[in-house]
C-alpha cells in the first residue's frame, strides 16, 4: 500500500494534483480577498524590504552595524533589544546582570536612543523594533529623537512589535497582567493612528509561536486570533476599525517546506481579509489587506554542518518571496552556534539580493498562482486555520485561550521532536548524513566592561538630569495609569524629562502589578 | 511607462498571469507529451539520483573519492576524465604534459580502469562517464572490469556522454571529422542496444552549449537538434527507432532563473516527445519520454564572495527538481576558484539532500503544474525552441548547422556580457553589492610526481604485455575502420589484449584523419 504523505502541518498530500482551480477564490493581486498579494504590482513595482534584525552591545556598536548594513545594500532597519530593555529594567537593575547588551542593544534613556540612531536617515528608512511590553517607551524615544533631528512624526515609517498576547503564549517577555497589557497595546495604536500615520503600531507575530513548535496551520490560526483580539480591544476602546486596521501588520515564520509555507502566506491574507470584512465590518480595501514581515526559521538551523543552514535559509527566504512578503529577515548560518557575525549577516543579506536580482522570482506577481498543488494547499490551510479559529472563539477569544494554545503548541513540538528522533523526519546532518564534526557552540559572551560602562553612563545621566521634573512626570504617569486616559502622553512627558525605561516601567508595575504564569 | 520585463531567454513577461490553462496540453505525469514528467509517480516513488561529478589525479585517488561520496549518501557515480584521456592521448604523449590527472582522472589502460573501479558495487550503482570522442574505449574498459568482477553486461547501469556534436559546437574535445565521429556514436549505440540494455549509450548535452553562452531556448533547441541528428544517423545505420530511442538520455544546465529553468525542463520533454512521435515515428512510450541529468550552472558561479554560490546552487538545484530531473550534480561553491575540495563537494551533496528531505518538493509530482505563469513560460519556450529547430532543419540539420549555432551562441554570450557590464543584469557581489575582498584564484596545480608515476606505470604495462597480440588486434581495428563493420568489437579485442587508449585512438586517427575547426 502506498504510504500517506503529509506536510509538516498535517495536510494529506496527493501524488498528483490536476485541478481544476476555481479562479474566483483567488481574486486579482491587490484585490479582495488578496490571495495573490496585497498590491497589484508587487515586486515589479517595489522589492520587499531587506530588513536584517540586528543590535547588540551598546548603542554605539549597534549604530555602527546599522550604518554598515545600509552601506551593504540593506533597505530597512530592524532593532534587537537586550532582555532588560524588553522587560522594562534599567542596566543597573540587579536582574539585568549578565544580560546587558547580550541579545540586543541596551537602551535606558533618551540619550541612549540618540546614540543608537545617530546619523541614520530617519525620514527615509523604515525601522522595525522588536519590542513588546515596553513598546510604548521605545516608540516614544524614537519619535523624540526624530523630532530632535528635525524629522516630523507623520513622516516616520516603521513598526513596533507590540504584540503582547504571543508573549504570554510563546515568548515570555511580558511584564503586566493581560488586562493592562491590552490597554497599553490599544493606547499605542490609538496614539499612532493620530500622530504617526505611516507607522505600524503592531506586528502580530506568528514567528515565535512557530519557533515554539506550532505547525503552519496553528501559526496561522493563533496569530490571526491574536490579531482579532487587538482589533476587538481597539474597537472597544472607541476606535473606528477603518481608522487603524490598515496599519496592523503581521510577522510570520518561513520554514523549510517550500510550498506549505508559500501557501500559508497566501491563505493568511485570505483568512484575514474575510475576518476583517465579515466579522469586523471593515470597509476600506487597506483595512482588509494583510501586509507582513517574514523571517526564516531559526529553529530549523543546525549546529552540525552549519553551512547547510545557508541552503535552508535560501529555501525559506524563497518561500516568503513566493508568498508575497513585504519585508524579510534571513538568518545567519551560524546562529545555532552564536550571534551572527558580520560575515554571516552579510551573507544572509546577499541571499536576499540574489533572490531579488538573479532568481527571476520578482518578474511577475504571485508566480505560483494557479498551480493545482499550491492552490489545493492554500485552500486546505485556510480551512484548517478557520477550524482552529472557531475553537478559539468557542473559548472566548485569544486572551482566554492562551493556555489552550500553549498546550496545542507543546503537543506539536513533542510530535516533531519524536519524528526527528525516530527518523521519520529527516534533518540532514543531524539524524542522517552526519559527519564526525563536533561543532563547538560558541558561548555568547557578554563583555563585563560594556555592562559597567553602560551603568556608569546611566549613573551620570541620573546625576545630571532635573530630578524634580522627572519625579513630577512620573507621578502624573502613575495617576494616569490608575485612571483611563491614554498612557502615551504622560509617558512621553516623563521620557522627555529624563526618566529612564526602568523608572517608567516601574511606575506601571506599581499601578498594574505583574503577571505570574498560570495566574 | 512600464518597463518591459523579459527572462534571460528573452521571453516577455506579463506583470500578472491569470490563466486559464489548457490542461489538455499537459497530459498526466508519465503520459504523452510528458510535460509533467517521464514517470507517473516521480519522486514519490524514487528520488532523483544524486550524482556528483568527480575524479582527479590517479585512478587510486579518484577511487577513494568515490568511496567517500558513496559513504556520504551519494547514490550514483560520475567520472571526470583528464583532457588527455578525453582527447585519446596516453599520459606519456608530449601533448599530455601538465594535463595528466588535472581536470579529471587519467586512464590509459585496462589496469587503470581496474584501479579506478576497485571495490565499487558495479552491479548496483549507476555510473556516468563524461567522455565523448573516446567514449567507446571507456565504455568497453568499464564492461571489461565489470566482467572480471563477475557482473554481467546486461546488469550494468550508467551513461556515457558520447555526444560529439556539442563538442564541435561548444566544448572542443573532438578528435576525428564529423563523419567518422557520427559513425563511432552510432556504433556505440548499436553495441549497447545489444549488450548493455540498461546503459544510456548517449547523453545529449545542452550543458556545455549553455555554459558557452546560449540562452535557455537555444540550449533547448540546439541540444534537441543534436539529439535528432543522432536518431537520424542510427536509423540510417539500420537500427529501428524503438530499439534504441528509450536509452537516449539528456543532460541539461540548470541556471538561476527559477521558473524559466523549471519551465525549460517541462518544455524539453514536450518538444522531444512530439519530435520522436511525429518526425521519427517512435511508438513505444519509453521512446517518447525524455529522461535527463542536470547540473547547476558553473558559469554562474563567482570568484567574489564565493559563499554566494551556495545560494545560487540551491536555487538552480531547486529548478532542476521542480522540472523533474532524473539525476543531479550540484556544483561546489569554490569552483570559480579551483577544483572543489572535499568540504565543498560534501556541502554540494548536502544541498541536494536538504532539498530532497526537508523542502517538501518531493511530496507531489510536478508541483508547479497549472501555475498560470509556469505554463505560459513552458508554452513560450516550446514555441521558441520549435522555431529554432525549424531554422536548423532548414540548414540541413545539426551537423550542417554547427557554425550557425556557434555564431548564435557567441551573440548571446556577448549580449549577456554587455548586460552585466552596463548593469542591466545584476550579479550580486560582482557588478553590485561588492566588498573589498579580492579573492585569490587558487591555481589548480598538477602534481609532477603524479604525472611521472602514471607514465612509469604505463611503461611497465607496455613492457609486460603480449606485444604481438596487441599489434595484431590494432591491425584488425585499423582494417575495420577502413570498412563499415561495427568498431566496438575489434576495439574491445584490442583493449582486452592490452592496447592503450592512446594506441586505439591513434589507429583511428590514422584511418579517419583529424578534424580542424572551420574545415
Amino acid at each position: 500500500m502506498e504510504e500517506t504523505v503529509t506536510t509538516p502541518g498535517g495536510i494529506v498530500t496527493e501524488e498528483v494534483y490536476s485541478g481544476p482551480v476555481d479562479a474566483s477564490r483567488l481574486g486579482m493581486p491587490g484585490e479582495y480577498p488578496f490571495t495573490r498579494g496585497p498590491y497589484p504590482s508587487m515586486y515589479r513595482r517595489r522589492l520587499w524590504t531587506m530588513r536584517q534584525y540586528a543590535g547588540f552591545g551598546t548603542a554605539e556598536t549597534s549604530n555602527q552595524r546599522f550604518h554598515a548594513l545600509l552601506a551593504a545594500g540593506q533597505t530597512g532597519l530592524s532593532v534587537a533589544f537586550d532582555l532588560p530593555t524588553q522587560m522594562g529594567l534599567d542596566s543597573d537593575h540587579p536582574l539585568a546582570r549578565g544580560e546587558v547588551g547580550r541579545v540586543g542593544v541596551a537602551i535606558d534613556t533618551l540619550g541612549d536612543m540618540h546614540r543608537l540612531l545617530g546619523g541614520l536617515p530617519l525620514g527615509e528608512v523604515s525601522t522595525s523594533m522588536t519590542i513588546n511590553a515596553t513598546a510604548p517607551i521605545l516608540l516614544l524615544l524614537y519619535e523624540l529623537v526624530a523630532e530632535a533631528q528635525g524629522v516630523r512624526s507623520h513622516q516616520l515609517r516603521g513598526t513596533v512589535q507590540n504584540d503582547i498576547l504571543k508573549e504570554y503564549i510563546a515568548r515570555g517577555t511580558y511584564i503586566y497582567p493581560p488586562g493592562p497589557s491590552m490597554r497599553l497595546v490599544t493606547d499605542l495604536i490609538s496614539y499612532a493612528s493620530r500622530h504617526l500615520p505611516l507607522w505600524n503600531p503592531i506586528s502580530v507575530s506568528g514567528y515565535h509561536i512557530r519557533e515554539a513548535g506550532a505547525t503552519a496551520p496553528e501559526e496561522l490560526a493563533f496569530t490571526i486570533a491574536n490579531g482579532a483580539a487587538y482589533v476587538r480591544a481597539a474597537i472597544r476602546a472607541g476606535l473606528a476599525v477603518d481608522d487603524f486596521a490598515a496599519r496592523i501588520s503581521f510577522f510570520w515564520n518561513s520554514h523549510s517546506h517550500l510550498f506549505e509555507e508559500a501557501a500559508k502566506f497566501r491563505a493568511a491574507r485570505r483568512v484575514w481579509a474575510r475576518l476583517m470584512k465579515e466579522v469586523f465590518g471593515a470597509r476600506t480595501p487597506a483595512s482588509l489587506r494583510m501586509r507582513f514581515h517574514a523571517q526564516t526559521a531559526g529553529s530549523s538551523l543546525t549546529a552540525h554542518q552549519p553551512e547547510n543552514n545557508i541552503v535552508r535559509t535560501t529555501v525559506q527566504a524563497l518561500a516568503a518571496v513566493l508568498g508575497g512578503t513585504q519585508s524579510l529577515h534571513t538568518n545567519g548560518f551560524d546562529e545555532a552556534l552564536s550571534l551572527p557575525t558580520e560575515h554571516s549577516a552579510t551573507l544572509a543579506l546577499r541571499t536576499q539580493q540574489i533572490l531579488a536580482h538573479e532568481s527571476g522570482t520578482t518578474d511577475t506577481v504571485d508566480p505560483l498562482a494557479g498551480s493545482y498543488y499550491v492552490e489545493a494547499l492554500t485552500d486546505a490551510l485556510e480551512e484548517e486555520a478557520n477550524r482552529l479559529l472557531e475553537e478559539i472563539e468557542a473559548r472566548g477569544g485569544a486572551v482566554q485561550a492562551v493556555e489552550w494554545m500553549q498546550s496545542r503548541i507543546e503537543e506539536s513540538a513533542y510530535r516533531t521532536a519524536r519524528r526527528i528522533e525516530d527518523g521519520s523526519t529527516t534533518v540532514v546532518g543531524v539524524n542522517r548524513y552526519r559527519d564526525d564534526d563536533s561543532p563547538e557552540p560558541a558561548i555568547s559572551r557578554t563583555d563585563p566592561a560594556l555592562e559597567r560602562s553602560q551603568q556608569e553612563r546611566l549613573a551620570l545621566h541620573r546625576a545630571e538630569r532635573d530630578q524634580t521634573a522627572v519625579d513630577g512626570s512620573l507621578q502624573t504617569l502613575g495617576r494616569t495609569a490608575r485612571g483611563e486616559e491614554n498612557l502615551m502622553y504622560p509617558m512621553r512627558e516623563a521620557l522627555a524629562a529624563g526618566a529612564t525605561l526602568g523608572e517608567v516601567s516601574g511606575v506601571l508595575r506599581e499601578a498594574f502589578g505583574v503577571h505570574r504564569p498560570g495566574s
